[in-house]
């Protein structure tokens, strides 16, 4: 870290500060960004910060010109004196996501519990971002509550999570579910997924909000994004009562 | 039956021709209706049909003065040629419900499940109505999906119903559980409890209609009368394809 | 039937033990996936349950795929010990719906009744997935409430139905009309016909739920299969209560 | 009519000139004003026009001091010169309308069919505005889809109308039938009747727009008034492309 | 005219009885037909009634198609006994409308009054179809209420009309102008034109519904067609109180 | 002023640095305070700043012990070095609003234009705040644009405004009028004045931010103080630019 | 704690086996129950569990005969054996919460932060929650995004808290700021404070959730209680990957 | 200026007196008209107006076409008498507007400060219309309320300004940290960015009129136009008050 708290790219004022405040660089959110404007970003990023970069909803062409680029603006200069050589990033697909400089694991294990096939890509959005700030992740699919023991069958797994993000769309009962069968903090994200009266996500959000379980939090529809960056937060907390 | 189709009473047009379209006579809602009205139709119902004649949503007062007027109207003129003399009617509070002549038990049963203490209104006016048409009710409460285990312990009453009615407000997620669970018609309920993101039912209708469980009906916000009415119906068509 | 509550594909939990608890195998939803996934389930269907297999919502393309995979997979191995031979499945396109090994009818009968033309794919959609499961499906097309003389001349057809499926856009009033006409089950599908004021069919469904008739029950927007399956679920208390 | 455009009370700003553009005078609308400002105003159009003067939405006791007020005012002074004096004013209560100086009948009739017994208030204002301004009124009540019998039975009514006014709420489904069986105009008039999915009115004002009738018109919800004022355009159109 | 009620087409059920019921042939709603159905359509109409058929919402390519099969298939056959040989069709690109044996002229006037250039689809609609069925229609654009003067130059030809016709997106604000400016009918289309807070039209439609002048009716979004409905209606009670 | 950024009296922390970032002492709120909350905060303005002090939303009873609570507690105790004597306050019912020691005239003027009677409470509002805090203000009632004429006769008062202040209720329109009458700032003010379609608000609120006339701007519903607030940020900078 | 799972009690089910599962026993939701419903179902907690028992929304004339009802029940028998006496509880009026047997601080931090004066109830209900569950808890008051320097100046505060609980209605943008300021988990709580656009909380929590300060959670509009249980959650999380 | 009032080109009534009456020729919407249209019309405002002509939401391909024509026509023709000769006009891709005869700086400072790289498009179209029409503008970028320290960094160019237009999505928060912070006119605009529950910009649009801020005023969402219209407004009072 610089101790610097801002770079101004002329088309973006880069938060370099955000590691030193929240222990994690923050992360590019790359919907309507070109490929230069991401690599430009992830490059600062990367020279300001020590932790890991991450570029969620990357679309495949536009992460491949990003990765190309970060490599041959980085290869072109010496690096900074002191800073470490840009590494390689990669890429996960069915994620849309671009890392680089993955944290290491820190023992703190999250369950992403998705409610049916549909809702897959919002969880491998949360478990592919949990995993590079370093959370220890674990997914459980189709345990959607129209089929109670397929979720029962998992209790003991979800009992042994420090955290649980359930992803759910439709009317998204199954926050409730789980949030009546375990203790640790469960984040719900409701999904667009659906039709009709499923309201784009509105629905499920809504009747998250409303659930019987007490102590549910919510995050915004389709955000794994969202979801995971609170399990980070949980994480940290519970690091730092450790301490 | 008189075998006539209406009666116009002026401020009202009854159909008494509806018991033998549909098999029971029209159901007087008692929203907005002064007591003499609502013992004007009650009236005419009990002379031109031969069901049980019920009126919903009367609250104490009135329902005290509909069945002490359509008592003492009833005492002042000889029946009709070959008409019964009218019956007495009973009033039952916690379901708002007037009930003239109850059907007698047909063999059908319904489990009315309420998810929580506050949807037990409208759990009882569902309850009241069925068994005065002539279902055979029984109610399970308190089995919302936060506390699984509730729900489980009461399968085998769930699976062996003819019908059930579930009862469910904020996110309405017992819909999705017990459609899961039985094999038999599920109607649910949405009901107006709650607060905040439930609003006012809403939520838990949609959320019923985006339900993951397959085949579930839907009746309107805290109609616990379009449900035993949803009922009725059904078991109207079992006992048809019985014969 | 196996016994086995449910198969692990990895991108699908496959629920193999809902035949045995609701008396019909789980429905494949194709919307977001692949042929080859769609052929896997359904091919794990046909093992491990006995009743018709069904795949919804398959665009033509996907649709001739998954029949060809599941015939290849099929004729690639021999049957497991004491199961039947795959049979071939049929495409049926204006339902979008794929079957294997369809019910043989058991003389449950449905009138699928839908107000326009335009309304026509949701209603071959419920019709073709009841006949699938063994109903006796008839349909009356294009009688909306603005042609009364077209509704009336239906009646007979309504009132010799087992259950009415009612399919409705716009203002989705055919649903209060033909339930005021007839004694048996009345299950409202609301379409997304219509523009501006119908809300792609919030206001049909809303309207349906506000409805002056009683004991209609409600499904989701487009869900011809909600429907059909509510039928189902109809048919099957229907035979119970029979024997 | 004495030519003038308006008067400014202080607190209002009287349009006495609208009897001249538009064949009526003001219609004072009461909610939120007091009966000296009622009065007040009534007054100012008695004696500035000569069509009749209109309150609605007037509360019982506030429309006895109305009455009284305008009387004891209109004794205090000699009429200006060449005009008439102010003339007694009648109150309707279920209507909750103050009239004075009604038109005479010009021939135009109105049929106000209302679909149930708790749309009647409605159905009242727009009767009583409608008869108060010169129109023909018959009243058609509780003529719901639920019941077509009733409906079909009132046909002939209804084809002899000039203009129908319905009132309806719940599904407001009325609109589009009586569309479907009539020629002449249709304004549909939701109210606020029902409950839960109804939406206080929203429900039957969007129903009533997504018609499969043809050629039907929608005033606000509740507003008996607006319907009795396009009746009146209407009427006058009538009048003038006959001489 | 042939007196029958309706034609089975299979696909539909043309609705034939409508001319005499109503004084016009059904409308074709041409959205989601293919050629070969409108086409079939519009056969049955011309020889089972004497009026102007017209089909509406029809793409270009699709108009010509129909055209060339209604003339095609009139060629094939010679005309049922005492029936007049089928016309050639027109098409109206603008307003998307198929036109065949168009109504003379009957001496009823209407305007339409747009307020933005973006409403011009809509009001070519609502004059091409109101032409078409005999009514004598002009246009007014371009008179927004946020240049007044333009709207105030145009009085003379407003008060003229027997009708109005109101074409405005946004916040519709035209209608309560012209609505008060004016003595005769006004029908009222908002339109979806404009971005955000218009949602779609919503706005309009809510703000026609809440306007402050008195009497105005309004029809569903877009729907030039209904407002057409609308006056057509209109000048059939305008006729009938003549003679 | 003294310098200081703000007081925290346990139960609020007083902005008194305010009238040095903003021009204007924090305004209090009254709505949920008790008369001893609005009394405390109210002297404490008094003793830090310099300028105007306003209670806003209070209602009669209150607002009489709020001005016996501030003379009382200031008649205690000595002014504070330097201090003026805490001056008396006034009470205009109407506004609901409590002014201590109101700003002298500025020379920048006001209009503020009410569309309706209903809208009287809200237009009283805007113009006793903007009066107490030295705005010049005139106000226009009953110009709605249902009767152009009365507006049109106030064109000239419109245009010698240095801003405007619209407050409409129902479909606001008078905003779009006077917005294309005049080049001076807009503000609309949309009130809940209306029912059914106008929503308690949004409507007028939607209509205006969708209004055809460049450049208006809005603020929240009913808010007559955050036009108020928005004219004296306008009065401050017209001041900027003379000097 | 005696293992059981529930306890029937006939108008409710009492989950006394929350405790073992979640940590904490069943807390009680008191609108629309009596107090002697209260009563019983607090007393089978105190009995069947170990931990700290709640009642929320609890008003001050039945809280007062929840005490004195639970006190004399208790008093009449002698407790089962094995069992302690079942303590006095306590009534917190602002927060509208009895409280039995709170938990020990066990040294996890929260700091409750509120926009504005308004929030303080919720701010409340949430603090005396989460302390009667043993975390530690301070507040911080009035400090909205109208006036950074309040929030600035609490920066160290709320950087040394374990969790924040954001408490604000209206445009809710409190949670944004606080969630960018620290590392720890921020749960935000819309408030149904405001008018107008604040659409009693949706506007917040809608504005919450489409936060750009990533990780940020929301609960249910007015939902202290949420929060709260929220921050239990995280507490226990934190404890266990300590040990 | 011509003292005309308004131009009829057929497809359009162009209205050349808003310059005398607003101090700026009407401004030509481009979306939804042909490049023909433009030209036109743009041409008619150059030859009846004397400032600048804009047009906005004009496509790179139409953009240039309209430049090429409006020459081209200018080219063919003398000018009339006393006109100047037609200028060439310039397009500004990223705003989406093509300018003719821009004003020259007039001294009024605007700062368009933007909360994320996604409102950069709106941002953009305020700036350079503000711009076209005489505003001294600075751009501020980057600056959400998630990093703080971003936006107090600018404070001091923030308190320089004359007036500030705030660009946000989202949960638009920046809006009311602004108005806290500046004393001077601050003009929200709600912007479509962001997903789920921003819901397209209404979010973002209540939020801001619900805004702890006093004072502040929103326009439509993505209304950069708008936004810079009202900054026309202001300084053209602003220049008044000083002469």
């Amino acid at each position: 870290m610089t101790g610097q708290e801002s770079v101004d790219l002329g088309f973006a004022r880069v938060d370099v500060g955000r590691e030193a405040r929240q222990g994690l660089p923050e992360v590019v959110y790359g919907t309507g960004k070109t490929a230069a404007e991401i690599a430009s970003i992830v490059r600062t990023l990367l020279r300001h910060n020590d932790g890991p970069v991450l570029a969620t909803r990357v679309e495949p062409e536009t992460a491949a010109a990003v990765l190309a680029e970060v490599d041959r603006a980085s290869g072109d200069r010496t690096p900074a004196a002191g800073l470490a050589p840009v590494p390689h990033g990669t890429y996960d697909a069915p994620a849309r996501l671009l890392v680089w400089r993955p944290a290491a694991p820190a023992g703190f294990t999250v369950v992403v519990a998705a409610a049916g096939t549909a809702d897959q890509p919002v969880a491998r959005e949360a478990a592919a971002i949990a995993t590079a700030v370093g959370l220890t992740v674990t997914t459980v699919t189709d345990v959607g509550v129209a089929g109670l023991h397929r979720l029962l069958a998992e209790q003991d797994r979800l009992r042994a999570a420090d955290t649980i993000i359930v992803v759910a769309g439709m009317e998204g009962a199954l926050a409730s579910a789980i949030g009546g069968l375990v203790a640790c903090p469960v984040v719900a994200v409701p999904t667009s997924t659906g039709y009709g009266a499923g309201l784009e996500g509105i629905t499920a959000l809504l009747a998250m909000h409303a659930s019987c379980a007490a102590g549910i939090t919510v995050v915004n529809i389709d955000s794994g994004f969202g979801a995971a960056m609170a399990a980070f937060r949980l994480s940290r907390v519970a690091r730092r009562t450790t301490s």
